[in-house]
């Protein structure tokens, strides 16, 4: 599941009496690394930022005027209510890294705004099957069609501000990695209710549907201030590599999450038989038993509240969760020694700390 | 609803017992503006565009290619068993008659069929309470989320095209009718089901959603040729009111056409809850029993079979088809007066044939 909101989580026992990632790790929610750290990290880069959001929330609202009620409606619903923009904060980070002193990243920042919730607005659509699987997101407000049609809306939107804004380059950035994101996102359709998903498969998703629109939040930030061509490669591989710890530490998060503060139930991804890291781990180092369980409750319709109990015992048992913290923090160390080619300055030590913040969130 | 393929059209009776338009307005469909002719202007087009069509097919084939394999198959299905592609043609016959000599109107010319494919997939796009109403579409075959996420491929790979071809000026064409498309569909989705929509609010729905990428086919020619900009009013007018003419025909053919050459079934629309000019008519001529007719019909969620023989006895009884048909009327002629500046050619001969082809192919 894409994510629609994040934010700092506490140890112990969730809400519904799922064990929190910080009790599975046996971490310390107040160490160096817990809650207060990763929280600050936010904190410092909302602020750091704080002044160009202004800018960015004003094109996004006035992009989003329409006389068709419906649209600013649905789109201001989704955009309002969203997540911390994660991904605008990085185009507006990496453009104070590269001490870019235009606007012109405030309009692109948007525009990734955009894409993104194009994208969240069309993840939200579910077929008939789905439906009875309990799912209950934006969609089940307004129905499939006007999420799709407002999806298409936006993303139109985002366009028009690129055109606006006058750089091919940009224009070639942004619409490859439109292109690279619809077809992760075909290809994510492709492996679900797969338990015999491959990994490397698991890994080709995450890289297009969520790690491509990452690299591309940064990457536009020293085309606009033309920066040397390394710079670009710079910032493109931080944030393709913080796109899939964040997605990694996402599908993590999804049995362990709390309920209120993460904005989603305990196994969402569970119930729609999604195939993310911990299953792909749990299905290849199980028995016999295991693999006729999971087959059953990730390729079948109706995973019963039982079953998701014998899920989080058995993805426990083979520690796929940490193991899957694990692996973002690889691509987190990456991220931040991508970095390393610009000097120090405040951006960077804000964008080094989101890495932490992103693959820490879970504990 | 969008057509997704259409032919010439014999008069009579359909298959299924419901007489055709020609019936309907009782004209001869062997006359000069009859299935003959208009037949012809079609295939003129086509000998005419030929060899760039070729082209156009190359270009929509390669940008299709996809490791992920329900891209191809399901774009495939779209594309290749589509209509006889007339936005294509269009932007082919205007670089005719502008004397462009390049190779770029090709590429845009698949741009403008992966847009309207796009819209097609999305348009498809079903929620519970109307796949109950028996709706057999595309998106039946794979779901909900394929269509919707290739149609994301598709409309990326527009953007892809145009962006490789280099002009802002193509991109801001087409960036912009790609918005109003999206907003003329949301508009659709508030008129739907609703008998009181105004003639004037179906009017903004048609220039939204269908008229814009006709306008937006005609008037990229002359931009890619450089010629006057005197002409790309003249063609993006004629363009625009095609459009509105073309779905004028189309919306009183979905009470007319045969089946199986039309490829679509009579009173889909109608099955949908959608409100066209038709209805609109009817509802607003008919006396106090035939509006409680359409509120009940058109408003609740299971019309029923006789139900569409009354409908069609109400539409006749009020002449609201050959009226829709004359609306259309208007709508061509000022599309071939918009065409008064160039000079004679073959080309022009030809827009002017499609012209009456798409307004003469109600008989």
């Amino acid at each position: 599941m894409i994510e629609t909101g994040f934010g700092s989580h506490g140890g112990g026992q969730t809400g519904n009496g799922v064990p929190s990632l910080s009790n599975i790790l046996k971490l310390d929610p107040t160490g160096s690394r817990g809650k207060k750290a990763t929280g600050d990290a936010l904190s410092i880069l909302q602020a750091m930022v704080a002044e160009d959001m202004n800018k960015v929330n004003a094109t996004i609202l006035k992009m989003m005027e329409s006389p068709v009620v419906l649209i600013p409606q649905l789109a201001g619903h989704l955009i309002a209510s969203g997540g911390k923009r994660l991904r605008p904060m990085l185009t507006l980070a990496a453009a104070q890294m590269v001490r870019y002193e235009g606007e012109r990243h405030c309009h692109l920042a948007a525009c990734v705004e955009f894409i993104h919730t194009a994208t969240l607005l069309h993840d939200d659509v579910v077929d008939q099957s789905e439906l009875r699987r309990g799912k209950d997101s934006a969609n089940t407000i307004w129905g499939n069609k006007p999420s799709v049609l407002v999806g298409d809306f936006l993303f139109s939107m985002a366009f028009e501000i690129m055109v606006a804004d006058g750089s091919l380059k940009v224009l070639k950035i942004l619409s490859r990695a439109s292109s690279v994101i619809a077809e992760g996102e075909v290809m994510q359709l492709l492996t679900t209710n797969n338990v015999e998903t491959t990994e490397d498969a698991y890994m080709d998703v995450i890289n297009a549907k969520t790690a491509e629109l990452f690299a591309a939040a940064c990457e536009i930030a020293p085309v606009v201030a033309e920066r040397p061509a390394k710079e670009e490669r710079a910032l493109r591989s931080f944030g393709k590599n913080l796109g899939i710890a964040f997605q990694l530490i996402d599908d993590a998060l999804d049995y362990s999450a709390k309920e209120a503060v993460f904005g989603k139930t305990v196994g969402d991804d569970f119930r729609e038989g999604k195939i993310t890291l911990p299953i792909i781990l749990a299905y290849n180092r199980g028995g016999k038993a295991e693999r006729t369980f999971w087959k059953r409750v990730m390729e079948g319709e109706h995973p019963k509240d039982q079953d998701l109990a014998r899920a989080m015992a058995c993805l426990n048992k083979h520690n796929t969760l940490s193991d899957t913290v694990d692996r973002a923090r690889h691509f987190g160390a990456k991220a931040r020694d991508a970095l390393a080619l610009f000097p120090g300055s405040e951006a960077k030590s804000a964008l080094l700390g989101i890495v932490d913040f992103c693959v820490n969130r879970a504990y």
